[in-house]
């Protein structure tokens, strides 16, 4: 966003105590593209926060700008609006597969993953405000924002924004086989592979209380 | 599990101050037959932690059995070892469709989702780590425990399981058509309604590893 007050990230990841891996480090990655693809892909993130010291994890939808992820505030009221200031994690996943090693120690999960954490700003200029909707309409329905009817100025008042710098984000990936092809256990003559997982989008449904004249538009098409 | 120390569930879910729904009751559930659902429709939860005050969301695969949900301890190893019987929350989403109303204001999110809130319980008897093991393999892929290598002692001792009572419990969705279907902006003569979302299982992709004389197993078939 041209008006947001963060600095242009840069094309590596910064490396902070929080997003600095402890376990199995193979599967990081640090590069800023890689925290792009993974934003880029979904459009329903896990936000959580604490609530009287303990965690609480909300599916929300999100979109994401160059340096900064919006989300609803309203999904965190509870929390936010009680402890303003407060630290957020918002994890975006996507499940890529099942891997079937030949031993059931080794099964996994092709996934990608990332996690940001920060304080999250209140958005109240009204331009960044649409801005930051307009992401994520468009992220989860691309050409939606320009079809149907832009909030209106009560609409936007009860609307709470949320803006989250991308600064402190980590990236966490495994993809292909199972690990134990070259394993005593290759001898075991059992099947071992991936059963892919994604998420389809299906044709539009429409309302039953559209009229029947109206058509499907051309970026549902 | 007949060997949990947990009382059965009833068929309600208890309302507590933390699964008391704030905002959109509509969208609450309160029978258990529905938190039993939405476990049992998926495989991978966002289990969220409190990490020197802040929280911390990680995904991670699952497996729910009557009244306890299992989950691997590793994944939440540097908080929940650093702050054992720390509260946990453990959160499982389906996204169903993209809620295209009329407004942009409307625009929704059809999903199923499931919270849980907890101290999660470390097991160390080995007949529940087998059993709870068993659980998070045959949620991701049914037919795979029977199949795969049973692990060894020394796997299993590599292996931290945790459980979580499923006593605390909350559970939300959304359904259908968007809801402007009636206002005003009904006239102006918009497409409405819902893109589906659904999570899709490919055919299993061998391991190159394997040699080509090995048959797909039944259950994968």
């Amino acid at each position: 966003m041209s008006n947001s007050p963060h600095q242009p990230l840069g094309t590596e990841l910064p490396v902070t105590d929080r997003t600095r891996l402890r376990r199995m480090k193979e599967k990081g990655r640090t590069a800023r593209a890689d925290l792009d693809a993974v934003l880029a892909a979904g459009f329903v993130c896990h936000l959580g926060v604490v609530v009287d010291g303990a965690p609480v994890v909300v599916p929300t939808v999100y979109g994401a700008a160059e340096d900064t992820l919006y989300f609803h505030g309203s999904v965190a009221a509870r929390s936010l609006t009680s402890a303003p200031g407060q630290t957020v994690c918002v994890t975006v996943t996507h499940v890529d597969g099942v891997v079937l090693a030949r031993s059931l120690f080794e099964h996994s999960i092709n996934y990608r993953s990332a996690m940001i954490y920060g304080v999250p700003r209140p958005v109240t200029d009204p331009e960044e405000t649409l801005a930051g909707l307009r992401l994520i309409t468009e992220q989860a329905q691309p050409g939606q924002w320009d079809y149907a009817r832009r909030p209106s100025r009560k609409e936007l008042a009860a609307t709470t924004l949320l803006a989250l710098s991308l600064e402190e984000a980590s990236v966490k990936l495994r993809t292909g086989p199972p690990d134990d092809g070259d394993s005593p256990d290759a001898a075991l003559g059992l099947w071992a592979g991936v059963v892919p997982v994604r998420l389809v989008r299906g044709a539009p449904v429409p309302d039953p209380a559209l009229a029947p004249d109206v058509p499907l538009p051309h970026h549902l098409g």
